[in-house]
């Protein structure tokens, strides 16, 4: 990626921040704190990395408001209230640079229904197919090898990457991103077991996706059985992730890579689930609750739950008896001492009372 | 999806059950309990849920046949012996509406080869790629951009869905379901580490899924190191699944997503394996066995056994073991008390014997 | 699969190794030793077979140099130091045989931006999407439904499987393979939650696979929020494998299925992580280290660590606190009745002192 920014114009793109010191360099690249050079951008995200910024050779660093250092020679600081979102802000400007929205338009490889409808401004690449019934909403942008079955909505701004493919009836809302490779709407997993044959339970219902949802590559989403399978507006969900069907996911909950969910459970609003958790089928997940990573969850949660641990428990608890758990071959020492310890009184006992 | 039913059409349609009630309302959608209107189809599946038939709204309610409640004003009660395989046969009804099979023929942006063989009936979605020496069996439907390597074999009635790669000298067996983005025949895990690089060991086996078989969205079934990894017919395998090279799934085995299997380990028939579970290479699980979510195996399990925890234990003493866990804190206290008693004792010892 | 060897010309395609009676049969295929028949090759690769090399009924057996039995009527033993590796010439030569590479050319109906650059020899399947800037070595080989997105390279003598989405500016070393499905250079998971949305960090970095690299079904790799994600020469990533954006995974690590690896974080050369495997974000796993299946991994691990359990903790601890796990019971048992016999020293206690 090429590009060249002063510090003033990173000043600009990220809309606040205070300069200090300054550097003769023009901004070339973003490095890490430790691997950056002169001409690159640097931040200070996680604390963790704090000792660095004294000897980081980046040219301009963006740290928070209250960092105590100083810049270099030839070093600017940026100082703002949230480095990562003002980094945030310095790539959606270099990612407009580098890789610019290709015009509307169809590739003619594209085999496309004629009862399909799209709207102005939509982009749909090379070898995409989209069958009939299908409506595509305005500057929506399909990449590559896009499927869109029979009556599946794509709505306003969202953007389809490569391989992507979303089945009958599924209905994605405005400036959604699916990564590559997502599947939407693939069959609920249910069968009635009938004389030692397991029967497939037709899966006629759904998914429904809501506005500015993010879903990560290779990620997996069934369609209800009846009614909807739903994400709910905002939304995040990482790569490999499951969703069974019949699933509720509330709106701006976020899901690691990963996570598995069964059928029918619900996540209220703003839960985040940590990578490779697990959940259960049938249960109500409450607002805000935290899942931390590999968790097995196979009750309800209250809101504001914070789990860990399979089968989960509360997190603090958890961690307590983590701790205990490492003290175990103490412990089993500390019973073989008072056993021998009783069996001595006992060899030896006590003169008879009275 | 839109479709109109009467009760009397609804009886017919699961072939059994009887009538309590009536509704003068005409069936057009399906939903829970908790969620249906007037006009709606529900049933209690979950006895769970039983409380909520009281309450529902449907119009017709599919019931156990001993379910002790009555229908309450327009509304039909359907009782049956199972209310999930009724459902499922109302369900199968409306999909042949909903999504009506395509007409047989080849889409003329199939890429395939003049060595391949199509049976009668079969059905070939745009943008297909059949390569040399592969059979299609009668009836099966490939829909968009699927892939068929050298000599892969699918048989009659088979349907696979948008985007699976079925690699080379793959066999699918007839009535199979194969969901979006599955992959059979990549190529096994396998290494000889030499002077420090890890060598490939080629493999040069291949997959054979028996009939009935329905695999889900992403999962992915490697080949054989040499002969077959194999799919016993009847298996049913959810999203996101690895079966390793020279895995044998026994017949009518349920694996539900995100499971790993690694290589050489076999399942009997009729093994019942939870989410995540993740199983080492070389194992043979008896018959009928339960592996709960979540579960590690490393040992071989003998027939109808039931596990869980990582690493697995028998069930009934896991679910102990953690029971026993949470009361450590207590434990670590009582032990505790016990060694104070024990010093008092001693800072206060009994006068000497005799 | 169809071949026909004696063994004296297996004997040849080792390289090495003694032959110890002779056979009249023309080996015809590979088994493994208790399926083995006759015209079959089979192998001990794995002690735990050992006994079933006395009753294989295979035509040739290879073994280890210093196997004590001796071949039966109408078989020979083929002695090498290492029959794995053995095997494994003998399974390269039959792959060549098996598929042999297609000859060099661009399908007609692969989609090729007219700034894509081609090198000599190169493969491109039917409807592969090359797009602008990208460049393909030498030799290459890109099989069916292969996306390259805009500026990707793909270095020489590279396999590339059906339906493998490469987004842009992803980088691929010489003779990498790329099972199908997968995904490199996905957008990173990350957000800056502003006024309870998720704002999106753009993802403006890209991935780097070094040389002699290969990545399994349906792994998905993804791209750096700035500078590169980095897979080292000659690693080996098994399917459905979740790489996250800036990872650093070391030359000649070993990532065996559904491993799921967070943001920044760092493998050293020659790590080996088990199926299911889950590591935190920002640590380093150094050198040599071994990680178990389904093992969580929340800190920093010293060069050669062997650890197991979630949270993990070295190997042998983790396995003698499984064996203490499993005498709990046992010890509430022993600490009951520790307190009883408390309980009666102070219902019947020793006299007063003095």
């Amino acid at each position: 990626m090429t590009f060249s920014l002063s510090a003033d114009e990173l000043v600009a793109i990220c809309g606040s921040g205070r300069l200090e010191g300054t550097t003769t360099e023009k901004i070339r690249a973003i490095a890490s704190l430790a691997q950056a050079r002169p001409g690159d951008l640097t931040f200070l995200g996680n604390p963790k990395y704090r000792p660095a910024v004294a000897t980081t050779q980046g040219s301009v660093v963006i740290v928070p408001e209250d960092h105590p250092g100083a810049p270099g020679t030839n070093q600017a600081f940026l100082r703002v209230a949230n480095p990562s979102l003002a980094l945030a802000r310095v790539c959606r400007r270099l990612e407009q640079d580098l890789w610019p929205r290709p015009p509307a338009g169809i590739h003619p490889s594209a085999v496309i229904d004629p009862t399909a409808r799209l709207a102005a401004g939509v982009t749909v690449g090379p070898l995409c197919v989209i069958e009939a019934g299908a409506v595509i909403g305005e500057r929506a942008w399909l990449e590559a090898g896009v499927f869109v079955g029979r009556n599946g909505r794509i709505g306003a701004d969202t953007r389809v990457y490569p391989g992507v493919k979303l089945l009958a009836e599924s209905v994605v809302g405005d400036r959604v991103i699916l990564q590559a490779g997502v599947v939407v709407g693939s069959d609920g997993f249910g069968y009635e077991t009938v004389r030692g044959k397991h029967e497939k339970v037709p899966q006629v219902g759904h998914v429904q996706i809501g506005d500015d949802v993010e879903i990560g590559a290779n990620t997996t989403i069934d369609r209800a059985r009846f009614s909807a399978t739903v994400i709910g507006e905002g939304a995040k969900i990482d790569n490999l992730v499951q969703i069974g069907h019949n699933v509720v996911v509330g709106r701006h909950c976020i899901i690691c890579a990963q996570v598995g969910i069964s059928g029918s459970t619900t996540l209220e609003d703003y839960v985040v689930l940590g990578g490779q958790a697990g959940l259960a089928g049938h249960l109500t997940v409450g607002r805000g609750s935290k899942v931390d990573g590999q968790t097995g969850v196979n009750s309800d949660l209250a809101p504001g739950s914070f789990v860990k641990g399979s089968p989960c428990l509360p997190y603090n608890l958890e961690q307590r008896l983590n701790v205990l758990r490492k003290r175990l071959p103490d412990l089993f020492k500390r019973v073989d001492a008072l056993e021998a310890a009783r069996h001595l009184d006992r060899a030896a006992p006590p003169p008879p009372t009275a």
